[in-house]
């Protein structure tokens, strides 16, 4: 089999999209030869399937492998988001059918019946789906484990929500026989949704900030349509149109101006209440609109809270790292202030903070991810960076491997600004420094006591960096 | 005596239910024994009634003993849960009757006089109740002081909030003679839900989110309510029934629509004030009604900012654990990035960080945990934990076992993403490694200089587990 | 002198109001033998004056000390007491007198002249009032050099907040010459109040939460007072009452109605503006009052962030403690459930986490601030806590004093619930343990592997206290 | 050259506007010998010109370098704050245009023309301009590489916004061709004043809360003046005047009031929008109108969501140091009640905390903040703060410098309260005391175990300063 042997021969190579290392999916994949940029996602989004589809062509003979065969990435990649697109189709159109008709609609009448039989497509193709067991990180390929999996979870609603809308009115009991009612139920299909949202904010491909801007925005519409739609019905099916709080707006002919003014409206008034402004030119007026209200501005208040907290703790974290430099440069100046440090340090110690500022721009971050790593990729990254300077100095001619691959797992790269010091004279030796570019002078500063300073100048208009070994 | 013994054998198994168990009660509590689910929560719940009718035995003879037993553990959780029903139905109907009752009606006043009595017998009952003190932790069942703590903190409160209303009308002074005002002293008991909701948050039986919201729905129900009895009866009692806030909704025969709408109307007003949508088809008119406006708009902020506060507290730590995988996942690529390591490092790095995320839930709080531990419990969860595999290790055969458990407490276990280095060939040795699931393979790169790599391959698509020695 | 021998002999007491006590004012000041409640406040509080009249004993003969002995400490605490009324007097009415008064009025005008000439003579008091440099923390009481500070700060604006109203009315230029107007100059005392705070919020004879809570109660009071003022005079000085915001509520004669009824009105709408409830009922007509109200609706998105942000601080850090609580729970049985830790283990684990947070309610705070007490203290401490228990210990008799002290320094108490495991058999031995309160049991168990445990039980309900000794 | 000379001579005196510490620009600088308050700030924002100043100057000869040495540091400065004063005419002048005017009217078409002007002379300018590569830190004056990087990132949308009206209406297709669509192009001219507030943030000299506010307000400024715009617009071009939200303010003829009118009214009705109050009195009427503000209500979420987030963030941290304070202090005293601790130990408890919190005033990010700084400058610091001290004590006398200057790199300054124990009789002894102000006293206490105490006494009234020397 060709693509098997592919697989196969990729998996050797240790290359990322090899079958091995598709447990680390849609994060850590990155890679310069990928021939469409789209495939790299496929792979790292899809390796159940690779796997899945691997597994299906070595017991071969049997149907099952046929669907598994057929369901390799990119035809299930383009499947997924062909779903994810119902899914939208039918958030926007369940709850309008609910609120604005009242028999089924031509046009839309068959859009649901299609994307209907669409969904009761995926659930047979869920019963051969693999899927990764959650306590011990193994794939699952099984065929009865599957389907146990899928029966005993969401089976139940993903059917209950795919009933054609004719038969489910027919089975129904009355009161609940007005078309569009059974439609909500097709909202259960909104957990792909949220699914896809959690799963891209976890995916580094996708900036994090937009991820959640998009999901808000959703969570956002959806909120303000549905209650749009219900809220017309309320108005639609209460037996006085006289006294409906859309009169105001439409006059009492209200029911056959166009679906148009009458949606707009809807929204409108949804949004003025959603966001507090409340106008008043639309407001409830009877009984049964103000219990509808009362309820819906609880479920509000919970609504904006989570949009409130969600947002700020978006627009929050961008200013930190300004602010928290604008405290260090604060309390250096108070303590140089306070002791009535000279000028000199004073300036040395905010050049030092100014340039770490520049130059190191992840901070305290940086330094727990490199400790959090294991000891074999920390060493080859000290290898990588210092060996090579390392090997060149003078110093170290002759001297092993080992003692050098050793000595270079203990350095640390430092920045200086020009006119630092570097080390003073009296002071005891505890680092080693080996200088990288830029020149160092060797100064005697004459303020009392005589000593010897070695100041960095830079040659090329940037920070010089020292490369400094510390013994411990 | 049967149930005395019965606990005596109990406490003698060690089990979770024993009375010496009992200091740790909601959370600590668990057990795959227990016949009836809630038979568990009895115990952990009220611990100090076994304590106080185990004390009741011992002293046989007297009549408060009749009454220690009486309320063993499941008679008295049955009655605090009734008596919590009640204080519901007290935090609803006094207000209500304060606002929308002239006189006395049938129904409803026979049920507060029979509230009332539940509650009375509460107040006897309370002087035989053992309590915790609370500086030195220990269990106080000695009548007298159980009686003097009592009288010196809520009796005379509870006392008041008892007295019937008949009765409370005729001492009272003129101005307060009003049916229901005496009412609103009743919710002196609303402290029995704030103590249950505290306890709650503490339970680990119960989720931390939903308790909390459950908490903030009810104190929002709860303010609407009572802000829509007292401004009915503001408009009620105002002598133009012509200049009040709710005509403009009921028109000027307002006091003769039904009790009903006169609700759905005041509550309607009260919560879309307190959202801050204010329509006004409703606002205060008159003078007195500006006034109660102006104060209950007062207590409105502070009670939005409490609301807000909370829920945003709610919400915001839900996203942080995906936001700070993310900022690792930052730091890590711009490190790389401004030190041009190589794609393999890269990847290396990128699925360390991956792999850790998807096992290691609980990152950080983990080992701040696991270090506040004493030794003792430290010890057993690492033997637990290691001495089987370190017991079957080749190497490790004769080792005496005591060496083989202190080795043990000092060993830590790690996950390797597939294609990863674990030991580089020139590093100094610092660790012994021991193998636990999958396979190594001993490689030769070829990047100028030469160098053993040990790369990880996983055999059954998970990542191997390596358990690591520190020698430190 | 009485007062100032009785002062110089508490001073030898080394007592905590001696004067060398004196520069620890408001926060470490606690005793169990003061007389009057009040009187410890007004050592902590006024200090300075305490010191300034010892000065002036020193130093009499000439006038200056007349003054200064007059102010000693109780005297002052009740001046500035007044004058913070008085203050609160000035917030009131200066507002009011510009938006609502036309000419002076009777009562209020001479109020005025009255409050003004206290404030006349506070500004003299200053100049003999000693202050606290605030670089160096020396107190300053150099007649000239206090002369010099007030003059070069303050002296100006508190001179102008003085003048009286008629003088003023006749200097100032045209326009401006409006009654009232230069009264809100007067507003400058403020400036008293936020220092008060300020002091309140760092004494820890008040609860912070409390303190915080008034602050944000009054500038939200003052702000809408303020508003209403300046709306209603916006109002009632247009040229055309028709067409003003004010009508709508009161009618065309607006200006003939109570000025209660007028001052309850302009209140009204703006705290319904403020709390961006907007019935609508009223709102700005004319262009000048749309330019006031934009320009009043930027200030209010301000103290709007101002209130909710404060709010929001003060309410959160309260549910931080449970929170991070349930957070450590979770960790520790998650980690329990992912290894499959024995029943026995987990209980263990919960039950000392569940001990930790009932009895050590400090937490983190705690081991923190102890730390950064300096050496001489916590060897105090430690001596004081544990020197009697070690004395008494059979092992340590005929020890040399010294040698215990030393180390008890190094001791640490240990709380550990019943039925937990304190040292295992084959541990490595690093700690001793001193039994405070409790039974241990020699165990035995028999899980494959024999070794020995020691249990806790608690003989009196209480977890069991062992000191524990580390050595490092 | 003088200029050239004079700055060599400047670099030359290692002061803090050389070339050399050009690096470092907007935060490092202070100088007290600066002879005009401005000088400085063009020194530290403008290094760039300088150094392109001087390569200039070593190259004369062709023509690129007139421009450059024309643009010194001062002329440029005067220049960019031109520009940016040109920004905000453009930001108000453009949606104003958009909103307001149908035809281009005289004087502020003539003012257009010459605005353009001006940006034109800056692209032309901007080819001439050298910048710091972002990855590198290096300037680049090379005239190529400075047009590669503009003609590839800013060029063209520099030039579309400059184009001028007449000739943009005549070029673009016909449903854009109305006046004042084109200027809102001209709005892409508003990243300069984003840049110039993400500098100033960075700015020492400039106070951080001010900054950000100022941030804030113009944001709010600019999002309500383009709204109400953009607004007016919608009522104007509606072709039935009879049915826009404007004439219920302005009347059916609302297009023949003063532009004035017509502007104030649309900036009520936007901010009372934004800021949610709602009173009502304006509202969209037809459908258009609707869906306009339905997209605007979302843009106003994240509006709000942003300026709420920030003002909060601003708002927060100012009070979070008193918290802590109050915290610790709670702490301290919880702890000394739970074990009894005598008055005395408690006293002097928090007196020290006490005294901590007034010297101290950085507290937790002075020490990070000094432990970043690299060893010589720590070396430096602590050399001149404690060098002078140990000189002089009579101990050290005939000591090497060397030693001296090893010991004074391990001091620490340490503030005693009076009355502090310092060091207790039978301490095991690790730390060395230097007493730099103030007295100590040898006392023998007398609670039962006899000891001797060292008590700090102040003489000058502020608390004694320790050196202390700690042996690791």
């Amino acid at each position: 089999m060709d693509v098997s042997e592919e697989l196969e021969q990729l998996s050797r190579d240790g290359s990322h999209y090899s079958l091995s290392t598709g447990i680390l999916p849609s994060l850590g994949a990155r890679s310069d030869d990928d021939i469409f940029p789209g495939f790299l996602f496929l792979v790292s989004r899809f390796h159940e399937f690779l796997l899945l589809f691997e597994d299906g062509i070595h017991h071969t003979g049997n149907l099952s492998c046929l669907f598994l065969i057929m369901f390799n990435l990119p035809l299930h990649l383009i499947w997924e988001t062909f779903l994810v697109a119902l899914v939208i189709y039918t958030a926007w159109v369940s709850p309008f059918e609910f609120g604005f008709l009242k028999q089924p609609e031509r046009p839309l009448s068959i859009c649901d019946y299609v994307v209907n039989g669409f969904f009761a497509m995926d659930i047979v193709l869920t019963f051969f789906l693999a899927y990764f067991d959650k306590t011990s990180y193994i794939l699952v390929d099984d065929r009865k484990k599957i389907a146990w999996k899928y029966a005993t979870s969401w089976l139940a609603l993903d059917i209950i929500s795919t009933i054609p809308t004719e038969l489910a009115r027919k089975i129904s009991p009355v009161p609940f026989q007005s078309y569009g009612f059974f439609n909500m139920l097709r909202l259960w299909r909104l957990r792909r949704v949220s699914a896809l949202f959690s799963r891209l904010e976890k995916d580094r491909n996708y900036n994090y900030f937009w991820v959640r801007s998009a999901k808000l925005t959703c969570v956002t519409l959806f909120a303000v349509h549905s209650a749009g739609c219900f809220f017309y019905l309320t108005a639609a099916r209460y037996h006085d149109p006289q006294r409906t709080w859309i009169r105001a707006a439409l006059g009492d002919n209200f029911l056959e101006q166009s679906i148009w003014r009458r949606y707009v409206t809807s929204i409108y008034w949804c949004i003025t209440t959603l966001t507090t402004v409340g106008y008043g030119d639309l407001h409830p007026v009877n009984t049964r609109e103000m219990g509808f209200y009362i309820f819906y501005m609880f479920f509000n208040l919970g609504l904006t809270a989570y949009l409130i907290g969600n947002m700020t703790n978006l627009v929050v974290p961008g200013t930190s790292r300004t602010r928290r430099f604008r405290d260090t440069i604060q309390a250096a100046s108070s303590f140089a202030q306070r002791n009535n440090l000279p000028d000199r340090l004073q300036d040395q110690m905010l050049a030092h903070l100014c340039l770490k500022f520049r130059t190191d721009s992840e901070g305290l971050l940086q330094e727990e991810t490199f400790d959090s790593l294991p000891k074999g990729i920390r060493s080859s990254i000290s290898h990588y960076l210092f060996y090579s300077l390392v090997d060149k100095v003078y110093l170290f001619r002759g001297v092993s491997k080992d003692l050098l691959f050793q000595l270079v797992s203990e350095m640390k790269a430092e920045y200086y600004p020009p006119n630092e010091d570097v080390i003073l004279q009296n002071e005891a030796p505890t680092d080693f420094y080996i200088l990288v570019t830029g020149a160092v002078d060797l100064l005697a500063m004459n303020n009392g006591v005589e000593q010897a300073v070695w100041e960095a100048e830079t040659g090329d208009l940037c920070g010089e960096i020292g490369v400094l070994c510390h013994s411990p």
